[in-house]
């Protein structure tokens, strides 16, 4: 059944509930999920809601919205289930994080649609078209970067693309690509971020003794691992553990992470505020 | 700094939250925080919003209530923060729990009054008055159970105590007792409940060679360690560990266990719904 | 490169580790991981090494075994990591066990070969023969099940089966099948046994209102969701958590507490002791 | 029963359980408990063995373990469980994780014995000495700290402590004071090292909008919150944790870190391997 999801940030002030969910109210339709959050360190104000229409439509929940926005200053989107986000996978040679986010998505556990497939590499261009799923292999060299990333862009527009899920992605995006999907390039990063960024994080683990390792699903930012993060998997591992074993536990942790990364960006469910994330719900 | 605890819930329909918080928003207070749920298998609503007054009096918010709950069959109760819920604790000889919720209460985290402690045994008198709290040794056998629980709720009748927390007592309270204080005595037990109900949980689970056990803290009713689920927590065991090493780690899942659910109780965030909770916040 | 596996169990008493570190060194072997077990309850002793030969034979290392045997009352079992066991894997028409096995399997984190896929149902042939795994389809009814069974315990001898993982094969296996493969047939739950033993274990467990919910690995026996646990994983639920939800978290679960015990099992890390298990490293 | 803990390192070869459990058997001891690691990137083995003596003297095991010593390069040391190791606390005003290890220690959780408690403050004195333990305020200043510190060095001498358990001592120990106990001074730190380190680490968690914080109990050494780390804890927390929830959720996590890593300190079963930890058992 068709839903409304409605975000919505603003400064805080008091009436801010009332005023949103009086609007969805007024228009008949039925509020299934509602949550907030006052951020007290910025004084802002986040909320999502998913709504049953019942008869409403859409535009005219937008018009209570456009209202609403001038007068409290309302950043906000209103979107339906039924037109789900599209996504770009990125990956290498590494098939988990990919294997796990196909079988979701087929699954219906992550509400979203995989547009394509795109690699560095041509490994995994059988098993991807054995899903049925376009795959585009586009070769990054220190010497055509710039021009390849163009390539890669323009595939995205091609394919109406929302936003891009690095999959073990082992490139580093340039700033000029991530202006193009800004805070829409998810992350995971096999380490419990801020700890052990940059390369080789569970080499850096094991030889400082750590006892507890993990995954790390964030946005991408021109800053290498240095982006807001959207969740966290913690693994406990010992001194047996070599860097092979957390290799092993590590793979769960991070496709359990990116899997939940992934479905709360679908869902709308993830707030910017400045560095940090809300997640609601 | 005051705040108001507003806690509702009523079968569910449209509007519900919409004309909470805008009759809130009438009186001029901000929220705070609010948290709601339908439940989809019974249709029911719950509803949980804390609120700065901003000069509201408590009175003009619940006449506000009390309109709206007959406009839609609310059941519903208002509570102030700068009166907290006053507690008594039931103990027998372990010391764990109780000196865990001591501590707590001092520190403010679990926002609430302890109004005395109960024992059937003396073993604790000693360190309860260390404490400055006053101590009843209510020694119950086969023969005065009924004449020693009349003489304990008359207890509580004159400590005004709102609920009550058995930290490890060894004693089964009748249904009279229990129907003096109905869905107001939080139990613990030392297992992840419906698993090993009743005596000697360790020693049943290390007989099944189970790898996860846990404790479970609950309403109390006339059924032992049948009544609603309040919070559980899971510790992971192996062969190598013994009944006693069960025990020890057990003492640590309790105390926490039980300190989550007698401030969920205490911030009035636990609804039933018949033999479930919710959990609001 | 190869190495030597040994199990050992007998009754306890001093020197045992001496007895059996000592002809292990005395053949020129090295030790790379030795783990043991003395349970109090039983009085038996549980011992596993990983040794490399450094040039001696795995026959001599067995003779040695044999005396030892004699003297202590052992039972002993002694494999080579270069071959490793052979399954059979039991499905339905649930794909997460199943992908999720034949992806450990082939990336090296299961060290054991997948003989062939056996199912009630022709569903998963085509995603079963895409790998190039030999799929039989077995369908089963009221009145053919013993003849069946037969057919399957017949297939598994052909394929030279070692163990039979049932990765959510949703028939009951008769205690004649069973027999066939004694403790060498793997069973995952979706509960954490023993509660909520038998169907729809997530709607038992929403009924009851808990807050952690699993999965349970273990040994399939003539009684249905009661032998040997292997290995269980909890998840933390709450009232907002439909039975779809649980579903959905559960088969995270479910799929990683399979892969541990298939592991454990492969590499003979587990060990019975009555209703119990010992798992060793 | 009184039990001999014996813990070795040496370089790693061939025989070496061999050789200790066969010197262990020929004296007609029985091992209880025994654990090796053979660490690869170093080369180094690590062993603890736990045995009852049954009539064997210690001087003879001792006498036993000097000529192996010899023969492999072993460094070794051996205990009666029958004089457990005496630690002192240090403290400044937080009472959470003292009044944790004092109520272990009695409980019999911890063998170990609580010598004296030492603060830089006066505050918990009341509460310690309601213990019955002794209490030394030692005031440290910029401009006293060197004298002040060789006054709790005396101090420690004459309480005959093994080892310093700093439960959230507020003060950096100098080298100086640290060469006097090397590696047998335990920091709790409230991040998860190496995450966080220095001061409010929950506040920097804030910052960087982690989803995951934690504590680490590690040996102190001359680099703020660089030791060997010995065990750590995790705790999931979300944008709504403001900086004092955390510290209420990180407290409990500090108390369950520190007392599993004093309680593996007291049982011999830690090991240093360069800048990391062996923890067996």
């Amino acid at each position: 059944m068709e839903r409304g999801i409605l975000v919505v940030t603003c400064p805080d002030r008091p009436g801010l509930i009332s005023a949103v969910t009086s609007m969805l109210a007024l228009h008949g339709t039925n509020v299934i999920e509602a949550e907030q959050h006052s951020e007290p360190t910025t004084d802002r104000f986040f909320m999502r809601v998913e709504f049953e229409p019942r008869g409403a439509s859409f535009d005219a929940v937008a018009s209570g919205m456009t209202a609403l926005a001038n007068q409290f200053e309302m950043e906000w989107k209103l979107r339906s289930s039924a037109r789900p986000k599209r996504m770009a996978i990125f990956v290498s040679k590494y098939d988990h994080c990919l294997l796990d986010l196909v079988w979701r998505v087929r699954q219906g556990e992550i509400p979203a649609e995989i547009a394509c497939i795109v690699s560095n590499h041509p490994d995994l261009q059988h098993v991807v078209e054995g899903f049925g799923l376009p795959f585009h292999h586009v070769a990054i060299t220190k010497d055509n970067k710039a021009a390849q990333e163009e390539a890669e862009l323009s595939l995205l527009r091609d394919y109406a693309v929302d936003f891009v899920v690095m999959a073990r992605y082992m490139q580093i995006l340039s700033p000029v690509f991530l202006d193009g999907f800004p805070m829409q390039v998810i992350n995971v990063h096999h380490g419990l971020l801020p700890a052990f960024a940059g390369a080789k994080p569970y080499d850096q683990a094991r030889d400082r003794g750590v006892k507890i390792i993990g995954a790390t699903a964030h946005y991408a930012t021109a800053v290498l691992d240095d982006g807001p993060i959207i969740d966290q998997e913690a693994v406990r591992v010992s001194h047996r553990d070599t860097v092979a074993d957390m290799l092993q536990v590590g793979r769960d942790a991070e496709r359990l992470v990116l899997a939940r990364a992934v479905r709360a960006h679908s869902e709308e469910r993830v707030f910017l505020d400045g560095r940090r994330t809300v997640v609601l719900g």
